[in-house]
């Protein structure tokens, strides 16, 4: 498709046809549209042609009919905090946000699971489920839809115990290309019934569909939770230890990392006491008090193996918890390293034998090409990020940091590991979904154009159609 | 397609060119053909026209496009063990044969993942890894390929701790209907990276490709293990004894299922010595020497509640082997109730909140029915199986089986669960595939049929296309 084709205008008679099944939740104002235009990321925004904010499946089964009946783009929107340019309406368009369906339709307390619509952010959920003895642990950073989450098969800190949304998944609403609305999966634990399609939509980035509701399995909050911060000389000790804990089986909740360049930018932004610029790891254990204590102690003693300096743990909720938003913090951190610059942020993951051999590769590519670049990552998956502080303006730093990107997927590639651990592909990394996955990459098409002829639905994204 | 269209016949020019392939490993005896014509299963068999012994995924290749070529259908055929009729040739063609691409391609210890030829069973692979330190836990009973388990997303006694073949599975390699050959997936342990192949694979029964080699996750074996047998005064005492211990989160490896009738079964078969023909749990338990002791004493005082005597438990490896493969010739056991019958093995799984109910439910159903059904299950994951004995020559208990095995599923699918936790869809259960998913299965074809527009890959299966 190209833009030409796809851009059919936002004619009255499209809009008003729109306007009569959202009245004037449908905008055309131009804030708005901008508001649309983007996520978090470093790409050149597109705004849409208009913003239908819908309340239900019926309403995006509409509209989506609508748009397909004038080869109008379907863009879906969250809460766009998208790193990789999936909001951004390239084509133009429709943006439907469904950030007002946050209706959490149910919690199942004996099964461990519940159902909500697409809009619910995780921590809307995790505060609807206080009461209940249960959370949802999936904790991408930003207090993202869980409709996006599942869209990009979002992962982040927790992912080491808990998996992604690929393993927390149970089922989905989808709004298909034509309009006609599919459930997929169930509520059992398992099944061998058909085609695996809950996980096809999970990870699709809206180019299969609009997702509208959610099955999330749940988890019991843990009995004992405990945090633990430790220092080590030099990088490749701290991410010796993370190898080493995961090669034991040991089941820790998170481990993460942070290089002496982003622990400094730590230190200062969120003002973090007794610590150094130096690698560090953040770790927390969940259980029963027994084997939470088992667990730090096993961890410890890796730890001082490499050297890792006073294993400090904690299970003061207060202390973890301004950890923790230090640790989500982080981006902020590294932008006030470099006042007026911007922040691009990639990752990549490796099999965690090789995690080591790639973050200090990469340091040393980072240090090579000049630019400041703090690491940081979910190291317990072997998934890293990078946060590059440029000057957007600047062409030729913008032409080296997109140069270090390629390196550094290129490089993750080359040591069996992939080219976005959790970002997912957009627009940024159409060419790295082929450098990693070759032919399997017209598989995807032959799918895309089976379910979506037009190429309606989130186009420009993942595969050039 | 219809039986006439598919069904090219074996001319001599096809079987030459098959034979320039694979030389004498193609095989037209009528023993060989015989053997490949059906599965465990109840259903009519139907020999292919050729069977072919492949040792690599190049033939497998080679072969896939003479059938292309000629419009004949290609079934993979694993071990056999298939028990919803996969590797019946309904429309005749040409069995391919994986049982000699045996190898296993690599071990990585340090990121405890492996790579395997689909025609490895899963007890090959626990010998090969015997001096590792390292086992892979999915065990459905039958010493299946890995190659069928994954096709069939297999999974079995250890799920409720480690998961299916659809958690296990890191990535595979495929020949598609037109020969291409795809690799999907990776070896990092979660990917954003395009859409979820792998997943759409896993659990596609061979009607997408032939899948020739997985990656597969392994585990480090457990410090310890430790089994325990507890038995109840009513069926309902066991069931809820399941749910609430996986409600309370314990990391349980294993809970199966007897009902009063299958336990008396298996004690008469396997000579268990110390154990009353009443409904019963056997649970195992992994972990750290601590962990396991915790495990089974939250699990005893579950037990305690609903009434379970003597909660004995072993750490011994003879006894807890001794049980184990007690339970896997349950089926054998069940078999030896009515000598002469043939036992139909269905399976179905539902939300754990609804498992009392269903089994309840089915075991009043099977009383009325006037038939004799053993009742046998991976309770700790929803799912239960019947063997239901019967005469195969006798038409009116065969229609009675098959009226029972509807009412079941159909009972399955309203309490929210699905018509087979792992037998998969086959040609036994085409019906309840569109029951439980309705409009989605129309997904499946789409997807069915552009990856596979003939309609070689294993036709009659799964789908109606």
């Amino acid at each position: 498709m190209t833009a030409d084709t796809a851009r059919a205008p936002a004619s009255e008679l499209f809009l008003a046809e729109l306007r009569a099944v959202i009245g004037d939740r449908l905008s055309t104002a131009a804030a708005v549209r901008d508001h649309h235009a983007s996520g978090e990321d470093y790409l050149p925004p597109a705004a849409p042609d208009a913003v239908c904010f819908v309340h239900s499946t019926e309403e995006v089964c509409a509209i989506v009919k609508i748009c397909a009946a004038h080869g109008v783009p379907v863009i879906p929107y969250g809460t766009g905090t998208s790193l990789e340019g999936h909001v951004i309406a390239v084509h133009g368009g429709v943006s439907i946000d469904l950030s007002q369906m946050d209706a959490v339709l149910q919690v199942n307390s004996e099964d461990i699971d519940c159902r909500v619509q697409a809009g619910v952010t995780r921590k809307q959920l995790n505060e609807y489920l206080r009461d209940t003895g249960l959370f949802f642990p999936i904790d991408p950073g930003a207090d993202a839809s869980l409709g996006g989450m599942a869209a990009t098969r979002a992962s982040g800190t927790n992912a080491v115990r808990y998996g992604t949304m690929r393993e927390n998944v149970l089922g989905l609403t989808v709004v298909l290309a034509d309009g006609r609305v599919i459930r997929t999966g169930g509520r059992a634990r398992k099944s061998a019934a058909g085609y695996d399609l809950t996980r096809l939509f999970v990870g699709s980035e809206g180019t299969l569909g609009v997702i509208t509701e959610i099955q999330l399995r749940l988890y019991g909050i843990p009995e004992a939770i405990s945090s633990a911060v430790c220092q080590y000389p030099t990088l490749g000790d701290a991410i010796n230890t993370v190898i080493l804990t995961i090669q034991s089986g040991i089941p820790v909740a998170r481990i993460e990392l942070l290089d002496d360049l982003q622990m400094g930018a730590c230190i200062a932004y969120s003002k973090l006491e007794g610590y150094q610029a130096k690698p560090t790891l953040w770790f927390e254990f969940h259980g029963t008090e027994a084997s939470v204590r088992e667990q730090a102690e096993q961890v410890g003693a890796i730890s001082d193996e490499f050297g890792g300096g006073n294993f400090q743990w904690t299970d003061r909720t207060e202390e973890r918890n301004k950890l923790w938003q230090a640790r989500h913090d982080a981006y902020f951190a590294a932008l006030a390293l470099a006042p007026g610059k911007t922040g691009i942020t990639t990752d990549a993951c490796v099999p965690i034998s090789r995690l080591a051999e790639c973050v200090l590769d990469t340091q040393r590519d980072i240090e090579e090409s000049g630019l400041l670049a703090p690491i940081v990552g979910h190291a317990g998956d072997g998934n890293f990020h990078l946060v590059i502080l440029v000057d957007r303006d600047d062409a030729d730093e913008m032409k080296q940091a997109k140069a270090l990107i390629e390196r550094l997927n290129l490089r993750a590639i080359a040591m069996g590991g992939t080219c976005t651990g959790e970002h997912g592909i957009g627009i940024g990394k159409v060419d790295f979904l082929i450098a990693e996955h070759g032919e399997a990459v017209s598989v995807m098409r032959s799918i895309k154009t089976a379910l979506d002829p037009a190429n309606i639905m989130n186009p420009g994204k993942m595969l050039r159609v």
